[in-house]
């Protein structure tokens, strides 16, 4: 692929997208990158909690925009203008999507967003609250861009020119609507001359390191190194790294963080090597309901994935057992701030997290 | 595969043979394992050397042995009776195999003891030092196996009947002649009903782990568990790890350890999370005159290893910069202890390693 026409797929389309006039929620389907840009229109309840399933729409913001604009579509082919049965058809597709993915918080936190326009407009005609919900959704996605930006300033305050920075995982542009969560730094940070030097863990089992993070990246011109996850020791230890930025599926109160599987390794190799992991987080992730990591579901997914899904050969005996949970939970004390869209929370942070949602009046 | 079938392919097949009659080296290609178990002859020093670098024949103990026998085939086709010219050519064979990986100390090592019979041995006639050639290398095998199965006893002191272990990498039958070395306890544990829980780290980019450790360790009906080379945390965090053993390249005499890369990402890991990290050292890999792990030359390996070697479709951009170190350095205060074949090392290593050389009259 030309540096030319990298950086056309990835400009051309939007992560997630609403066609109203098609009723259908659009997406850039994730699983077929980096060898193919395909955009995919999804109509049904089915299609949508699919294609969340599969991965093909990932990354928790990102979810979460889907999710608010796969809601609006299901409540818009409601068929009734009674308020009631409205309310009771929404509430059960609603329970339907949300049960897609247990451990990203952005999927029922986006779908509770959604729910409360129905609620706080039950006096409206039930066109009325369809309209409502689209504006919810639109603002939702519209939201997503402006919270990446503000992490991302948030997040550059971190790092000097020349720094070297460690990724795992895609919490990048193809996670959210525009910057990505952990990538905002290293965007604005390119826009205004930062020169870092990226490396992307490709992330195993799915690869979404080596697919959509390194692709996204060298598609916008930044300087990434792909690496395998066991080989962040060998980087670190040559001094490569200055810092490390994750994004998150769920915060919880205590400040432990789920996110992608092998995130925890990458936090005990920087602890080795004194080098600070920050969580990039929009607080729709921190999740003050949740006390500890403890507390937080972990997706287990199938033994494929791990044993043939991206292989032509078989890649270990048939028959093996496997243990291939999506996630994984990083103790706080590993962490050394965490970056959301009003300022840096650091430890303690059972204390610092509380105190974003209160001064900035957020739901919690 | 059924149980019984991979059994069969296990058992059925040396690691390394020489088949004398045919001029040949014999080796189980292990590039086609899981999915097939097949047996190549090599005769050519090219071939040998290939076989080598591929990484047909691997794991240190087994390419000494690999390097032995091959020298001896080379040797032995020498046509001269002058001991000059014989042991020239010899040399300039022997510098020849050594250059086909560079990190594993076993290789010069086997090929050092080989030439060691020319030199000890000059006033001979040169059909009698092929013939001490063609004794030196049986010996070397068969010191292999007994090497591993001494390690395999004094790891075993070193674990409980149900303890967890995890693994990384391929230090099993299949680098070696027999037990492997990391897996030598493993193997006399389940000889002796100890009925351990083995977690078997992938080990990307070229996935020894799950196409050779979790294969070999199935096949002899090992409760075996493939995993991610990033879910180490995960397991350790759930509390199913009680000891890590590996294998390794090289040892120097501080006792840093060169092994697969990924080791210092496990160590890192077990650290965190107060697991003893244990190496399964023949004293052959030991190599005092190597000061520290920052001497120990770090072989690098092609870009498509892990762009798209094992894959169908691209699982990166084209064009990615890739780093793609082979073997990564675990520092000496990290490891628990070093297990050679005349017992365990503990820190301080500079001590330790020096007293099982010289208690043991072994040549370093």
């Amino acid at each position: 692929m030309s540096d030319e026409r990298a950086k056309k797929n990835i400009m051309e389309y939007e992560t997630v997208a609403l066609d109203d006039v098609n009723d259908a929620l659009v997406i850039l389907d994730q699983t077929k990158l980096p060898g193919k840009a395909e955009l995919v229109s999804l109509h049904t309840g089915e299609e949508i909690w699919e294609a969340i399933y599969l991965l093909k729409v990932r990354g928790a913001p990102a979810i979460g925009v889907a999710a608010a604009f796969g809601i609006y579509l299901l409540a818009k082919r409601i068929q009734t203008q009674d308020y009631d049965v409205f309310y009771h058809e929404f509430c059960k597709q609603k329970e339907y999507l949300n049960s897609a993915r247990p451990t990203a918080v952005n999927l029922s936190w986006a779908l509770n967003r959604m729910e409360r326009i129905c609620t706080e407009n039950s006096r409206l005609p039930v066109t009325e609250i369809k309209k409502k919900l689209k504006e919810e959704a639109v603002a939702l996605k519209e939201e997503d861009i402006q919270v990446c930006k503000a992490i991302g300033e948030y997040g550059l305050t971190l790092v000097k020119p020349g720094d070297g920075i460690l990724t795992h995982c895609n919490a990048g542009q193809l996670a959210t609507c525009r910057y990505g969560t952990a990538t905002a730094p290293i965007y604005l940070g390119q826009e205004r001359g930062y020169h870092f030097r990226v490396f992307a863990d490709e992330t195993r089992p799915l690869l979404q390191g080596a697919r959509l993070t390194a692709y996204e990246l060298y598609a916008s011109g930044v300087d990434v190194t792909l690496i395998c996850d066991n080989m962040s020791g060998a980087v670190m230890r040559n001094g490569w790294i200055n810092a490390v930025f994750v994004g998150c599926d769920r915060v919880a109160a205590n400040g432990d963080v789920a996110n992608k599987i092998g995130t925890s390794v990458v936090a005990a190799v920087a602890q080795r090597y004194h080098v600070p992991v920050y969580v990039c987080a929009p607080t729709s992730t921190i999740d003050l309901h949740t006390a500890t990591g403890a507390d937080i579901m972990i997706e287990q997914r199938p033994t494929h994935e791990v044993t043939d899904m991206w292989y032509e050969k078989p890649m270990a005996p048939e028959g093996v057992k496997v243990y291939n949970p999506a996630f994984d939970v990083t103790d706080h004390d590993l962490i050394a701030g965490i970056v959301t869209e009003y300022g840096i929370a650091r430890a303690p942070y059972t204390e610092s997290l509380r105190e974003i949602f209160v001064k900035n009046n957020k739901i919690f």
